[in-house]
């Protein structure tokens, strides 16, 4: 059966969940961010099956979130190379990072990775603010609203 | 053909794709995090199957995301609670909603709805920083470690 699919959603939060809710496809966009371009080392990196990781990147293509680019000639070789909107997924998944590491281990502190600046070194903590405030967007006092 | 479980990964990205990454699962928190309680609305407003409904809201619970309140004793009804820790999924919303946003659609300005400041009705735009800098977090001037 055809699951339902989100992509014509008039949510925001639908339409990424039509291309985030793929099985695997956060793990995939992980390893791209961290700069893993290639089909076999994101394949060791991860444990994925060819079959699935080749559906996943033809998807992804498709969306224009990567972009399959060839790095060698005999034989043809490519990479797979995050697009704008790729890069755009970063924030995603920082939140869901941040989530898991503080609600998804039994035991503090969490997880045995953490992300930190790479100039300091000094441990991040991600949080979701306002731009225009700098305030955190809190649920209590946000509501939604047709644009006008 | 079970799928690969991501609940003891080492990850924290995989960690909570392990719980998002369940179809409809995030349209469901959304409701929830709106302030739908109760199973009958969640499937009206959503139109998820009522078999898909029930173990997705069962997992929820499971997880310790949602809480089953009974508020009514003859007949015995009930409604879901967020928890703290279903709360805490509020920014992963809020990041996968400013991605759909900014990128699911066709056309600018995007979705037909907007999130905006209950108190001053202003349109809020997410950013995701660093709670100690309020310096946004930048992909490329991040990396990860092992935890000290």
């Amino acid at each position: 059966m055809r699951r339902t699919r989100f992509d014509d959603a008039h949510c925001p939060v639908a339409r990424t969940t039509d291309l985030l809710g793929d099985w695997w496809t956060p793990i995939v966009l992980r390893e791209l961010l961290f700069g893993t371009t290639r089909f076999n080392d994101i394949q060791d990196r991860t444990g994925i099956s060819r079959a699935i990781l080749t559906q996943r990147l033809t998807r992804l293509t498709d969306e224009d979130v990567v972009e399959r680019v060839r790095y060698q000639d005999a034989p043809p070789r490519y990479e797979y190379r995050l697009t704008d909107k790729g890069r755009a997924l970063w924030e995603v998944l920082v939140a869901m990072w941040k989530f898991g590491d503080e609600w998804m281990f039994d035991a503090a502190p969490g997880a045995q990775v953490e992300l930190v600046d790479r100039a300091t070194g000094r441990a991040l903590r991600p949080v979701v603010v306002d731009a225009s405030t700098g305030e955190p967007i809190e649920l209590a006092s946000t509501r939604v609203r047709l644009r006008r």
